[in-house]
């Protein structure tokens, strides 16, 4: 199931990633490249601080080519996605939740510690955009945002607590799942943000 | 002979990366550290994401010295470069093709499917640019320029293509290296883009 | 004894990262964040380009959490912070000095080249400031800065130089630190620059 949820999550990532290109002008080919590393980026900065070889992309030219292709794709329906505003952003909740989870996952099979573990869980989750913001020049908006990256840190931890707790691993990433994606719907809905900070004097 | 142009194309690469830290009034020091990023950055890239170790340059510290010595360099006769601008856009254009027949080789040399061998051929010819200006502050001019990174991909699939065919190794570096080239040079001349994809709409 | 003011070094850091995120207007997550990045970032990329697994920090929980902490409690006492510039200064240059040995250390123990563990001692001490600027969407400031990133290369250079007479390395580890500050010191005291490449040129 989660492979399932893996895949539309990077199609959606893919997709993000071509809309933010084609708000900097960029080429074809400058989307495919932002698709593909807002798609795969954050698994693939997960994979290199875990030391986790080869890394996982590269075993599945499928995801390559999905990602590849959704980015191009958005070329062309761009026009009429605002009208799905709604469907993505349940589904990009759902691929930021995934995400997350698998990164848990890896680095735990790796016998990592709880903390690196949920480090990777948000590594996973959140870096694919930041890499995709910082190519396109601006503040990466999962440091800004209504609660994302903090969604992405509530189910690290609750996956991790109710793994401690002996829960069986299917039922643990359902309820995992349910709670970030309840979490992150009510977040958008609610507006709901974290307190910033701003800091503006200078010291020199 | 690939070696040579190889050591040609990581000067020239450095002796850009010091004309963009000049663009954005660096020190020396600065000049160095993006000359060398944009010389070595691509196949560093390459390397951590195919799991090469060690990475190639650190078992050669002749690279190093020489393109933190062409970027300083170039600190003295940058008044004179815009001269050679021709010479120096065929070297560039030679240049990102050994970047791309070498990133290529060394992925197959390692196993890696067809598909992971042109995009680390693409990564070993296209990311040392991404990272100059990133590290610059500007959208990677790779993802936007007339056919540059496109190039690239033509070189990694016509000289896998010449490969699976059974050409001779020697012969089919040549072929792809001339068909690059004048790909290249011909894009130059002609001013050919591939199409742009514009996207303003916000959704908030 | 360097374990110490790795700690301080880490924090400062931290704090650092902090600050420059509240410039953004982050919210207290991307503090955390780039708070995380800016101390431990110049470590990661080290070990990831000398293949040094696992990651060091992936291994010390207690320097997560205090980085982690140290952000965020910037964000409470940032509006006395500026009382403490000097102090704050010193404690960057004691840790710029920390970072740049720990970085040479490592190297040299994985038997790496001089010249790599110069460049190994540099990363350490630059890189996490270059990721916090580039995420902040800014020119990294330790390309531009009075003598900054130099500090770094001397220190390493000397430390490799006194290893090679053969010095104990406490006492090195000691004459190099010493060095280190006092010229860093000094540069800010006299406001000491490198040079500055400046490059307008168009070549379009």
């Amino acid at each position: 199931m989660l492979i399932v949820v893996y895949l539309i999550a990077i199609t959606v990532e893919a997709m993000s990633g071509a809309l933010a290109a084609g708000r900097r002008n960029m080429d074809i080919f400058g989307v495919a490249v932002i698709a593909f590393v807002t798609a795969l980026g954050g698994g693939t900065i997960r994979d290199l601080v875990l030391g986790h070889f080869p890394i996982r992309w590269t075993q599945h030219p499928e995801y390559i080519v999905l990602v590849i292709s959704a980015g191009l794709l958005t070329t062309v329906i761009a026009r009429y996605m605002h009208h799905l505003k709604r469907v993505f952003l349940v589904l990009d909740a759902m691929g930021l939740i995934a995400f997350s989870l698998i990164g848990c996952s890896v680095a735990l099979a790796m016998d990592y510690s709880i903390i690196v573990a949920i480090m990777a869980g948000m590594m996973t989750g959140i870096c694919g955009g930041m890499l995709r913001d910082v190519l396109c020049n601006q503040v990466p908006l999962v440091l800004r945002r209504e609660l994302y990256a903090s969604v992405s840190l509530v189910v690290c931890v609750l996956f991790i607590g109710l793994r401690e707790l002996g829960i069986d691993t299917d039922l643990n990433t359902a309820l995992s799942f349910a709670g970030g994606l309840t979490l992150r719907l009510l977040a958008i809905w609610g507006g709901w943000k974290l307190p910033t900070f701003s800091y503006q004097q200078r010291w020199d």
